[in-house]
Formats: C-alpha cells, sequence, structure tokens
C-alpha cells in the first residue's frame, strides 16, 4: 500500500512531518510519500523521504510566471505528483498536458477524482495512479472505506475496465490502520491522508499506527 | 451523420442561419442543429431548427448568478448542449456535473475534447456524443479528415473501448460534402462546424453542398 | 433609487416576476430592472420591463464558444448588465474589457464588489455603478444596510475619492422598503436584490412593497 | 529604481542567476530582487539575493492543496511577491485576499496590471507597487518606455490619482541601461523584467550593463 500523506497549506511542520514519516517508512519498510508545499519540497526532499508535490501545471518551459514547472518540482527533490485534487480542479486538457509535464520531468502521477465515473476518465489519461476521494468525506474523520466502501470498489472497477496498469488509491478521512485495512480489502493499493498526520500531536506515532496492520 | 452548426459569438445573423438550416434540414432530411449564444436561444428555435447551447453550467437551480442554467437554455427551446468546447474548456468535475444538468433539463449532450485520449475520458462520463476537435485546426479551413485522419480513428476506438454506445463526432476546419463524407469513412457519426457556415455569404448553399452527399 | 432585480437561477417564473416588476415601475415611476438568465433576456425584455443582463464576458465577436457576447444580449433586449457579482467574480482584466465590451453594445453597467477598498479599485475602471455586496450577507436576509452600515458608507466614500460620477448600489439582505430607506440614507443611490421577490409568493407585492417609502 | 528578475519557468539556472544579482547588487549598490519557481525559493534566498515569488494564492493556512501559502514562500527566503502578472491573472477579489495573504507573511508586494485603468484599480487595493505591464510588449525587446511612454506616466498618474503611496514600476521589453532611465524619467520607480536576463548568456553583465546608469 502506497500512503500519501498531503500537507496542503496546513499549518504545520513540514520537516518534522517528513522526518516522521522518513523514520517510520525506513523501520517499517511501508511506502511513504510526503508532499508539502512546492516553496517546502527542497526541505522536505532533504530528509531523506520520498517527496511530493502536490500540484505541478500544464505548462513546459517558458513564459509562465506563477506556474508550478514539473521541472523545478523535481529539481527540488520531487520524485510524484498529485493532480486534479478537490482543491485544485484542473480542466480536464490541463490534467492531460500536465501528466505530459510530469512524464517528461520524470514525476510519478496520481489523479483524483470524485467518483468512480470521474475515475474511469481520468484512468483514460495514462497516469500511473488514481485516488478516489469524495469531496464531502475530505477533513471529516470519517473514511471513504466505511461511509461509502462502494466507492472504493466501483472505482477501482472503473479504472481497470480503462485501464488496468493504472493503480487506485482511496482517500477522505482515512487515519487508522482500520481504515488502511479496510481500503485495501476493497481493492485500493493506496491510500491519501492529511490532517489526520499532519495535524497530529504525534505525527510519527500516528504513521506508525497506521501502517502497522501492513 | 449529425451536423452542429455553433455560431460562436460571430456577428452572424442567428435567425438567418437557423431558418437556411430549417430549410436545408426539411428538403434534404439531414439531421442539422444550430447552436448560438444562450440570449438567441430563443428566437433560433422559433425558426424550427434543432436548437442547442453552446455550453451549460454546472448547477442545479439556486444562487448562480450568470451561470447558464440548463433549464433555462432548455426553456428557451434547447434541446442539446455542447460542453468543454476548446474555447470553453472545464473542470473534469464541471463537465460530469454539467452532463447531470443536461439530463435534468432533458438535453443530448456532446463533450468536445482535444485528442483521442481526453476523447477516451469524457466517454467515461456517460455523454449522448463526444467530438474530437484539434484545436490547432479549429478556424483553418482544413479538415481534422484530412489533416490527420488518425485522430478521427483514434478517437472512435478510444469512445469505443470506453462506451460503445456514445456517438463520436469530429470537428476543425469541416467545411464541404467531401469533408462530411470523409469523416463518415472514418467512422464518425457527426461533425461540429462553424465558420464554414456561420460567416458563408449564402450560408443555405453552403450546408445544402455540405449535405448533398449524405 | 435604481432597484435590480436579480433571478440568479432560481426556480422562479421570469416572465411572472418581469411583468410585476413593470407593473410596479409603471403604476409608482419606480427605476427597477431585472436581470434575468441569458436565454431568458428575450422574454423577459418582451414584458416591457427595463431588461439587464447578469453578466457578459470579457470578448468581442470571433471565436468564443460558450461566452455571453454583450451584442447577443443587448439584441436579446438587455439595456444593462451585471459584472463580477461574487457569484462570477472576474479577473480584474476581464472586468476592464468586459465594460469595454458592454460599451460597444450599449449596456449601462453595475459591477460588483465585497469590500470597499474593492469599490474604489472597480470604480477606477470607469463602470456606471459599482454596488457593495459582503458576501457573507448575500441571501441572508440581514440587510447590510443594518448589519454593516459602515460598508455602505465607506463604499460612498471609496468610489467618490476615485470617481465622484459612478453611483454606488449596494445589494445582500435587501428586501423591505425600510431596507431600501436605510441603503439610501447611507448614500446609496440604488439596491441590488434577488431571493426577496424573485422567490416571493407575490413578487409583485413584495416590489410594491419595497419601493412605497420612495 | 527597483530591479525584478523574473524567472518565470525559464529553462535557466536559477542559482546561477541569483548569484549574478546578489554580485552585480553587491558590487553596485543596485536594489535588485529574483522572482524564481517557487520550488526555487529556498536555494536562491540562499545566495543571499533579495528572493521574490512570482505568485502567493489568496489563501489562508488551511486544506488548500496545490495553492502557494504565503506563509511557505516567506519560509523559504521570499520577502516579496508579484501578484496578478499578465501570465497569473487573478479575479479582483483574490488580489485583494492575496494581498492580505502576503501581508500576514510579511512580504512586500508588487500587482502587475495591463493598462493605467486596471493600475489605479489595483492602487485602490493597497499595494506597496504596482506594475504596468502592456502584454503585447512582453517578451518582445521593445521597451514599454519607447513603444508607448504615455502608458507609464498615464500609469504614475492614475496610481498617484488613487494612492501616492503606491509606487509605480514598469515592465515588458526592459533590458538595457537605456531602458531602465528612460523608464526612471517617465516616473517610475522600479521595473520587471525577464527573458533579457534570464536567457542571456551572461546574466552578471546583463545586469550590471542594465544598472550600470543608476
Amino acid at each position: 500500500m502506497k500512503v500519501v500523506v498531503n500537507l496542503k497549506a496546513y499549518p504545520c511542520d513540514p520537516v518534522g512531518v517528513a522526518t516522521a514519516a522518513r523514520e517510520v517508512a525506513d523501520e517499517t519498510g511501508a511506502d511513504i510519500a510526503v508532499a508539502p508545499q512546492a516553496a517546502h519540497l527542497d526541505r522536505v526532499a532533504d530528509t531523506g523521504v520520498e517527496t511530493w508535490a502536490q500540484h505541478v501545471s500544464a505548462v513546459e518551459h517558458g513564459s509562465h510566471t506563477g506556474s508550478t514547472l514539473a521541472e523545478a518540482a523535481a529539481d527540488a527533490g520531487a520524485t510524484g505528483t498529485l493532480l486534479n485534487h478537490s482543491e485544485r480542479r484542473l480542466k480536464l486538457a490541463d490534467i492531460d498536458a500536465a501528466l505530459d509535464a510530469a512524464e517528461r520531468a520524470g514525476l510519478d502521477t496520481c489523479v483524483c477524482a470524485n467518483n468512480p465515473d470521474q475515475i474511469g476518465a481520468v484512468a483514460a489519461l495514462g497516469p500511473d495512479a488514481v485516488a478516489v476521494e469524495p469531496p464531502e468525506l475530505i477533513g471529516t474523520g470519517t473514511p471513504v472505506s466505511k461511509a461509502d466502501p462502494d466507492v472504493v470498489t466501483d472505482a477501482v472497477a472503473a479504472a481497470e475496465a480503462v485501464d488496468d496498469s493504472v493503480s487506485v488509491y482511496c482517500g477522505a478521512g482515512i487515519s487508522t490502520g482500520e481504515d488502511l485495512t479496510s481500503a485495501r480489502e476493497l481493492g485500493a493499493e493506496g491510500v491519501l491522508l492529511a490532517s489526520g498526520v499532519a495535524k497530529a500531536d504525534d505525527p510519527k506515532a500516528a504513521l506508525a499506527d497506521l501502517v502497522a496492520p501492513l
């Protein structure tokens, strides 16, 4: 199971969470990545943890002031990126072009979507992974695997029907090891999580608990 | 073959083009729709031609000032709508929600996309039709069926792989009967066209020539 | 006092509200405009009421599928338009270009903004009027003139400091004659209202009550 | 004169340009800042040059995946930010909120705009500086101070009429010391430049030539 910890724009200590994640990954063999703000990629990558961008722009090198250039994210140490998170929804054509940008820069990709139909849609664009996150559950602490398990199994089926080489992750409300196990049983190969770790008093303990059942 | 004449924001006479389209449809049995500005839907529908919106918003009834409500378009006589035209690209989640809106309002739907990958993506959202229009050919007078026939056949294959009940149209540069025939031979079940008719000195003659080979 | 009734995407009968507004305007001499969906402009204008668009696009005639062309709104009977409503916020450059578009099409303009600073900003672009509408009060039934009267007086001062030929309207929560009088006493020369009339059981009575103190 | 070197998404060496800028600033006393990609802020700031973000988002700490949080930019060493560059135009309300965000994070601000009217508008929002950059001149090598000097003097007048504490910079086509002197003579207190330095074979020589007349 892949575990991607999205730090969003939280008032957390990105290096502290990243160090905790790297330690848990080292100690347990769990596959954990941390996705900080672009401005924090450098220092997060310096901890040795697998580092992801939260977003890259649908652009190549050129006159694109204020963009998040995939190559710059890679320079700063990112090896993967989220795309189309529900807090940063993209135009369809821009998801397609951002996937091209990520591929040029050597970044792994996980495209988020709200429901199984949209998961089928983004799977058709050839990402490495897709993540189903019902927007109404994000930040609630109620895991999608419990609140609406059919969303996960339907998303897995939708992606498989389009391209069975695309991994399916799930997100929204994931915070415990039990949530992770449930997600795996429903067919997910990874999870996105955020506040459950980023806002924890002890991020290392939170992550260790999370991956304990793996 | 479905023929959708997109009037964009052209300085044309929408009622004149609509009347011409209705006459050609009546005289030849061709399946022709005209897509005017939202503010012109009423008067275009009054000509008796099949009338489409160029876009509807991803909203339900409510506090959405400045939206294009699908129900209002339907009230004004529209029976179909384009979505995600390259001049009005939408977020993926909004294509999905606009399709829901169109369905609630009883509108047929045709979702545009730039390339076969994106055609596969939008086909997964369950529209009635999809239209492949390489942006670089729009308005050039060079038909996609001649400039890049593989785009059409690949789009047909991409849609079919995802959902074989979705019709595939093609657009960009279509203006003659030969273009229409080529498109049909490549597997398209319809065409989008715009300037070739909307800006013609004699729209009726242009449309009659276009559909003559059908 | 100018009274602009914004029908948003409400499930109301636009012709019924428009007819009521025209009758109240005729009977009282009040200056009332109705702003329906673009697709309803034609039939609303046919009632004889002053008709406004809810939005026009920052474009000229051309290849702009899915835009709301100012000239098309004018064709359909609009004589004014709102711009930058909080439900349809625009890029600064697009407010500027949409004002140009409206002027070309002969439409009066009222640019909305959230607070006095933004009112000063939009006044610098030369619209006919600006409207201050604190987003947190829209649809609450609590009039801005009561909840936060300083917002109105500060907006009037901000606009005057930049260009004293620009009228200042206020909106958000306006529904009674008392609200209208309060707004006028605070320096507003018009009001925007929406649900108070559009969703009233008897829109004519609601409007008649509203303008009674004028 | 302030000199802001915008590295956009150019395929340049951000640390090389930053080092050159710091050396020229040290040697000449010129006031030079470098604005790299967010992911490069850390390493650019490490050179000791004054470092600016190209953009910050209109958000506070919270659930804003893919945003450019002002506080994160400041953490990484930024002390200022551009906003509303013509390649990253913002909604008016978002310029206002991004200025608040920059102020909270202690960043200096320069809001770009296309023409004198828009300069007046953004000056009303209380930034530290505004920059007029006619989009049609960006990247042309033809300086705005030569192609259209009235744009600069009109922008200075427009800003002063609204708030005379706001500095006015100019951009678009600036590359030589003569351009800088002309801009100053027209009333500008700073310049934005990009390709003239970022794409120069010898960025240090280009910058030294630029600031020589100061």
